[in-house]
């Protein structure tokens, strides 16, 4: 965002970060929680190792979502863990715009996420696709995103 | 905290989040200054393995403080450790209300705590008289953790 | 600082954290990133080991930059790694005073760090010196820095 | 296994550990070749962050394996990831034998497992049929695995 | 050791290392697992952070113990935590020769470690009794440490 | 290797993988030390962060070296660390066999390592050489990669 769109950013681009340490939760249920926070909406979720009082290893909790599912995410996070407490602050987002184009190649179908920010641009090929691509033909990661770009390139889509 | 409390709350629950990175700490320093802080009245203390510039494998060191004892844990991280610099950030913090019985079992006695957040209620049993009885009973945590559990919903406790 | 400077404080010792989950980059590039990000200015950089959702294990990639280079670190972030988006949080920073003092020993030339901090001081010598004589002497660090920290004592500097 | 079958056990119960470090490889990546090498039959697959040279961010990949699948999962690696090296050694692997029990319950039907070793017993219940129920139910993993062995244990199952 | 030596060393310095991964403890369980291992005899007990399958935030439980003691401690983690499998090899094990004298200083008694390998020497101050003269004055780790190698230099201990 | 071919392996191509966990060096001295194994021969160092007694936030060194610098190593580790013992184990090495081509692109010219196991083959650019591109350039390190491979392909190098 430019300086002058700074204040407009401020009150709009904001996002919550909430965490909670926790050494009483098995990896099992931390795996679970992770993905019942993205159903249920979070903007991102995952954990860090860390290691708390009496040498305990543990892990920390973090979800990102926006404010107004705070309570929401409370309630998550106190019902599905044996957390009995978190804190969390809120944070300014800075983004790149997207736009997702479905692009014909030879491997097949993929999408693409074009990405620009105040004139920078850049493109990535949708992993999941990739994945599938690979899964289908044997062929490595690398190859087959080389490929894919490659020609989108010569075709100047 | 319900909506409607919101406002209260975001002058009354307040916790200070500090952090300093360390590359020239060793682990046995960082583990005595975790149970200092402790006893000094820090509400946690952890640290979390980071990598830093020149490729040090190193930790940072975090702290929850009431915003009262910002003053006394910046001289104790300080005169503690070799840090030179920190920072910190005032966070939001919830937590459940805890109220602590104590409940005699065929194991003997144990604290349970009861757990509440706006109509959301859970229990647990003091991890340290588990540890306790298992030292003297030689039997598992998983063991005598269900059967306290058992013996107190029969109770009705 | 005392209480009575604090709100100065609040105004003046500023820092930035900006922080990108990256599942997308490989540590080549991430230790490329630190590397120019403390080139372009970042107070500092480093990465925390995490796990992402889908079980991705991946790093955090954090800078500590000045408010004025918040333009730059989210372009420098975007263009130098495949981050689509970040979060950033202004937090209060709490320094040393710092001197440095070029000191003569009988291992040649130290740089010295005297730190003060509200009444609390102590010295640290330059890593990078203890490295540079470690590595010409083939003595070991502890043993460098035990031996000009006497010289230093005695000399009374 | 008793000392007397010590001989026996050398040579039956073995176990292949293959490591790679990669700095080279995406988070993405990692978590895909993961899941394909528990669906090609490694007895277990993880990754372990670790800091390589010049600085660099890493993980480990590492894989357990019977003996005879050796040149099958060497291949694997070299051909789903950008290794280009790796090492392995046998190692002896003590395991607990088990045997799954299908118990019906008011919550459903769950697997229990009875694991023994040289007269130790323990049971446990299946974590995918807990998640399974708890999504179901609503009700959390805890809450579920306590009424479940509860369960069992009353019926002396 | 020596070349020539080799072949006793191979029989003599060994010790076994034992690892389970565990997605099933909770880090509380851990920290007192360890603990106990070391009570036990173990010579040393930790853990390392992992990524299992099915993205599971986890640990890798290690211990390292002499060959005489498998079987106790392969009983010992069955019993004291989830595991149900675990892996082990015998490593070859270099250590310096260590002699502990207990020396006078002003700042009270501290036990030194003189350590030498092969005409290599070098010395240690017991760790805990710098905490303990640390945790008495008030003076930092480094502060006492220091004094006490110099002290001990000066009197040619 | 092919299965016949498994005897010879098992005798030639060995690595030492070589350990210590430190609690008592700091992260400055961790970097020194890896730099220092590879400048010494060691084919590769790295840290991994551990948790040790008494709840020591810590980090395990390993090396991997051939057998014969065994000696050279062991003495290495205890006179550049505070290491007081090591463990060691020898490893199976699998590598694929490298050969690299310099080829000239409209980019400069790049280092192309051209990897082969078993029938299996495939192509890397030299990291170095995209990072110094990079830097001349202001180019990501993936559009370089990309348009490399691309003219490498298009002219059938
Ligand atoms: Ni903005
Ligand atoms: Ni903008
Ligand atoms: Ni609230
Ligand atoms: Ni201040
Ligand atoms: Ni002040
Ligand atoms: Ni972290
Ligand atoms: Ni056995
Ligand atoms: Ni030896
Ligand atoms: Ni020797
Ligand atoms: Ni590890
Ligand atoms: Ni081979
Ligand atoms: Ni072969």
């Amino acid at each position: 965002s430019k300086l002058s769109q700074q204040q407009v950013d401020e009150t709009n681009d904001r996002v919550l970060l909430m965490e909670t340490n926790l050494d009483d939760a098995t990896g099992q249920q931390l795996s679970i929680t992770i993905k019942r926070a993205l159903e249920l909406g979070a903007k991102d979720a995952w954990a860090e190792p860390i290691i708390m009082k009496k040498g305990r290893p543990a892990y920390k909790l973090c979800l990102l979502t926006v404010a107004e599912q705070q309570e929401t995410f409370v309630k998550f996070l106190f019902s599905d863990t044996p957390a009995i407490g978190l804190r969390m602050k809120s944070m300014h987002r800075e983004i790149m715009e997207r736009r997702i184009e479905q692009v014909q190649t030879s491997y097949g179908k993929f999408g693409i996420k074009r990405l620009s920010y105040c004139g920078l641009n850049k493109s990535s090929v949708e992993y999941d696709d990739i994945e599938k691509c690979s899964q289908k033909t044997g062929k490595s990661f690398e190859e087959i995103k080389l490929a894919v770009l490659q020609e989108i390139e010569n075709k100047g889509v």
